[in-house]
């Protein structure tokens, strides 16, 4: 223990950093970082291990900011502790470009984990860092070598608590009992509404006890820094649950305005900033202004980091002699690199192959892969027998203590929890060995829309196994039918939606989800069998888009995807009955069908000649490839499959009565362009 | 108390009737429902008022089944208490167009108050509806007059209690104090992966008394008629507290897998069955076979149910006599009308008037009409301030224990539970006597999306202002920016997506929003200031598309909604500039836009002339209605709000570039025609 001036004055210098960076922008949360500095100081000076010139350090501590609206707290920290990040970036918080954005952003700053700001995720994130860890761990260190032990932080305001995602996550780490996981509930009763008495007044102490948390509380988090060391030494000590440490702090500490929700989200006025300085002994007349002393405080620490980093390679050079393989792998891992020839073990299949569901279909190729891809780290939010998403061999990832399984396994029973394991998965993909998927239906991935699109924008190597994508789910009906779960994932960037029609295709998507590095993928699979296709291969569905059926002469081009490919090969049969030629084209996934040339995408829907989609969704968003769209703009009904199908003309005889009323239409105009062509170029 | 053999026999003839129905339909869940019948049983008969032959009675109790998978319990139930459900409805489970889909949906089956079987969701509702209870109650009941007292039961699985979502609502519920609000957990140990033990080991219990629930338990849920009875009794005894009964029961009871996941999703078979119907004493060779003992004990209940109304009938009629404007207040606002003349209201702008955000905009709207419309229910999930959603005089909605408020006010502090407060809306727009609205960020309506789907399936009318609605909120970055949630609920069937230009379009958005029964709204507004434009009108602006901006001999028209119509005006002179003339179209309702006649969408995109579509968000759907679209396919950037615009070209001059391109590029094409123009009508 001890602490002297300079751990006040390294507490204050946040403090005045967090004011100084918020009234400089106009713009931000100077009151939780104002609070929270002495936890921070604390947890980075006396416990985090870390080495702020190599913030990729496997076995470094990981430091998630849950109320990510308080980063200049982090930024801060950052700064002091030497990573990548200088005072004038600090000064551009929240400015286009900076390092600094107004929520932590993974990609953008070295040292912050993962990005947060939309409530609750944070917290979800750091379950799924730890539970990487503790597999990480079960994995590879053997006897002698503790490569993994590091643990996982996570500070986190009311807000978090509030949100239902974090109590998905942080009931499943009760019962996966993972002791390297210390939460910080910044309790300062204050929320943006005022005193958080107005809507949640829950015992949260005995809340996170029935989860099976260890719970620490700190009377005063503003001055008691003994307390809040011995607080995180307890948390430590215990090994079989999670800990959160309740800290009763009070919000924009050395504010005139402290303990008010005046201070969450508005930066300090001027002279609140400037009597601020003076109560802590800082020039008020200076902004940006850090003593070296809380400059050479912090550097012990970071360089304590830095050896521990240099010892830990040493460990691990040895363990490589002895577990050469296990430490090839572990590097490999981190690359986000497969292993060499791993893709030979994706099935293929030919027309003469029977007729199976692409949930099945998947769960084949998860069968065929699992072994030659061994960071592949699965689960199902409580419906594995209809996602099919585990593997026959796998063992379940369970604390041994439960008898259902270990940490070395690679399977998660998640519950009924979607929105909380797609945070989860995201946590699991940022911490470097793990390439996580998780099922569901397609219909309740937007249980998790808040988790996705987090994925998505810090380029989270994650896949959603959404089985049960359409109508085609029949008799659980509307309620479990999606209709406009796809356009909205297609219209989230950086988000690869995938929509395979048979085999081949179901191949090609776990091969571009599994070697896109920085891509989430939603892989939509159906419920119902569907035909291999006569001309459907890897190489051309991993272009996202295709043509499938070629025709000398064709007057149409039929352009579908999943389960309604088939029945357009089946709507052309009807169409030639009639002398009508057309053509077919396969679009698995828009996101990477837009990424080929544009000379590809024109020899696929080339001009002169009119398009039709068929998808038994939503057509929005079809537009942009064709002509014509059929589609279902209303909700779906309960029945037998076909009966669906048939309820809404999603026949071979639906299709071609359209497919006609298109030619009809389109025959009139002499040189029709294909929708591929554009005025101007998209900013992407 | 005093159960005798004909309540037995009329539990086993609602678990003989799920095992027949299921196995009828070849699919369905009779675990549930089997395992639930005695509770099911002494709830309808011993406590349950309502009158199957009005099933709108306003004093009834409600009943929601949250694990709605379980339906055939209520349909079942629902027959045998003779709402208008027969057998042969019952004989048509999960068939198309049958009235017993495969989950329970509102406006298909007399009697199911909320759409429910998306887990967790129907537990809100419930919440929801004790809310209303609590609220009407408040305003409407006078000395001697105790008008409004019924009861909210909900039956729960432990998928419902592992949702997030359900977390939210029971922590804000037990925060109410709503003694009216009694939920059933099916304690039965299963869930579709197999045991609880798995995935759920946490202590409902206490976590439910850490919400301030009470908590009852009942050990044999299979046989303890009376003890389940007792429980009810108790729940009902203690006022001031929301109680949950855990009751423990062996699911798919008097199955010969009771009490294993095999009887959870998927129907008996034809031996099981049979040895079902031995054991129980039916007919083993008939189906769906009700004893006429079952059909009159349930008979006595629905008769007193009737009698009860009758009677509450005769208390409303002497109510009006003493408070005849709070009846007949009472009366209008059941049937989903708006009180006469309250439209003149609503706030008028012209061009003279300052520039303001269309959240303040939308402020301005609730404090001018709050009064004219009593049944206004407002609330925010934490962002009252930011929202902008609490008018001057609201009182808030609060247990009046707390010494916050009371439970006539009107202002509900949702804590920061989007999807909790998503859920409860649709409960409190399914109550009867409120019309909900809720504010969140609009990127945080995506947390709420699975309740958001269930307000457009079930058709509630409930309002979403939905603030900071782009890249325009500036500093707060990419993590709060939308990019893709427009397009996805304007994807959504039956969900009107306002996007507002200034103040007329704010008051036509309210307008629409506020007169349509049936359908819910997401109002998109700005954090930014918007000048009122030269053009807007409600009249026109209730179309959902107008022409705002019109001059002979356009060259191109922009097409655009919210904050970038004012820039695509500034585009014009710019444009003009140049000498090109350029017209501007307002869409601030795509759903809305989409109903109005052919010719009058043609009036507004006319054939002959390009268009460009100009929105700061993905450009997804907007294909529908223009020839090209800019638009942000990417995430977006934390700055300062003009920078950020700046950054993506959201300028007159980006606009006018990319306008010229589209001139320039449309200009060989010799009839260009308007993207109305279809060869086919959609399935709507």
């Amino acid at each position: 223990m001890g602490y002297d001036k300079t751990d006040e004055l390294t507490i204050n210098t946040i403090r005045v950093l967090a004011a100084d960076a918020t009234a400089h922008a106009n713009s931000g949360h100077p009151g939780a970082p104002m609070g929270m500095a002495p936890v921070a100081h604390v947890l980075f000076n006396k416990f985090m291990r870390f080495n702020p010139k190599n913030p990729n350090w496997l076995n470094r501590d990981r430091f998630v900011l849950s109320n990510g609206h308080g980063c200049m707290l982090q930024y801060a920290l950052l700064h002091l502790y030497g990573y990548d990040l200088t005072l004038d970036d600090l000064k551009g918080f929240r400015s286009v470009d900076s390092k600094t954005p107004g929520h932590p952003e993974a990609h953008d700053t070295p040292g912050v984990e993962v990005t947060t700001g939309p409530l609750g995720q944070g917290i979800c994130n750091a379950v799924g860092l730890a539970m990487a860890q503790a597999h990480t761990a079960a994995v590879f260190n053997k006897p002698g070598f503790e490569l993994i032990n590091n643990y996982t932080y996570c500070f986190l305001g009311d807000g978090c608590l509030m949100e239902g995602v974090s109590s998905e996550a942080c009931s499943l780490a009760g019962h996966l009992q993972l002791g390297n996981l210390i939460a910080v509930w910044d309790d300062n009763h204050i929320s943006i509404d005022g005193d958080t008495n107005q809507a949640f007044t829950e015992d949260v102490k005995k809340r996170y006890e029935s989860y099976g948390w260890h719970v620490v509380e700190v009377a005063d988090g503003d001055n008691d820094l003994a307390g809040i060391e011995a607080a995180i030494k307890e948390a430590k000590s215990v090994t079989d649950k999670p800990s959160i440490i309740k800290l009763k702090t009070i919000i924009g500490f050395g504010s005139k305005n402290q303990g008010t929700h005046g201070v969450h989200g508005s930066p300090l006025k001027a002279d609140d900033i400037k009597q601020l300085k003076e109560k802590f002994g800082f020039n008020p007349d200076k902004s940006f202004d850090v003593p070296q002393e809380a400059y050479d405080l912090c550097a012990k620490a970071a360089s304590s980091g830095a050896a521990a980093e240099q010892e830990w390679n040493k460990l691990l050079s040895s363990y490589a002699e002895k577990y050469k393989a296990e430490a090839d792998d572990l590097v490999r891992r981190q690359k986000g690199e497969l292993p060499a020839g791993w893709e030979k073990s994706l099935p293929l299949y030919t027309p003469a192959d029977p007729a199976v569901a692409s949930r099945k279909l998947s769960e084949t190729v998860l069968q065929k892969i699992h072994q030659a891809l061994p960071e592949l780290f699965g689960g199902s939010a409580d419906l594995t027998g209809s996602n099919l998403t585990r593997w026959k061999e796998a063992v379940d990832f369970q604390p041994p203590a439960t008898g259902l399984g270990d940490y070395s396994g690679r399977y998660v029973r998640y519950g009924v929890r979607e929105h909380g394991m797609g945070a989860i998965l995201n946590g699991l993909a940022a911490y470097g060995t793990i390439l996580p998927y998780g099922g569901t239906f397609l219909n309740f991935v937007s249980y998790a829309a808040g988790a996705v699109r987090l994925s998505a924008l810090s380029q989270q190597r994650v896949i959603w196994v959404a089985t049960h994508d359409s109508i085609g789910l029949g008799e659980d009906g509307p309620t479990h039918q999606p209709i406009e779960t796809l356009a909205h994932f297609r219209a989230l960037p950086n988000c690869m939606v995938w929509r395979p029609a048979d085999g081949n295709e179901t191949s090609a998507a776990y091969y571009v989800a599994l070697t896109s590095k920085h891509t989430p993928s939603i892989l939509a699979l159906s419920r119902q069998n569907l035909p291999q296709l006569e001309g459907s291969t890897i190489e051309k569905s991993i272009k996202g888009g295709y043509v499938l059926h070629e025709v000398e002469g064709a007057q149409v081009t039929l352009v579908s995807t999943g389960s309604e490919v088939c029945i357009c090969i089946d709507a052309v049969k009807e169409l030639e009955k009639k002398g009508i030629k057309a053509r077919v084209v396969s679009i698995p996934c828009f996101e990477v069908f837009d990424a080929q040339s544009k000379d590809y995408r024109l020899s696929v829907l080339p001009d002169g000649i009119p398009s039709l989609s068929v998808e038994v969704m939503s057509t929005m968003g079809w537009e942009r490839y064709t002509h014509e769209q059929f589609g279902l703009n209303r909700f779906g009904a309960s029945g037998a499959y076909l009966d669906v199908y048939k309820k809404f003309e999603f026949t071979p005889e639906g299709i071609a009565k359209r497919a006609i009323a298109t030619i009809d239409f389109w025959k009139e105009v002499p040189n029709i362009r294909s929708p591929i062509n554009r005025a101007f170029q998209q900013i992407i």
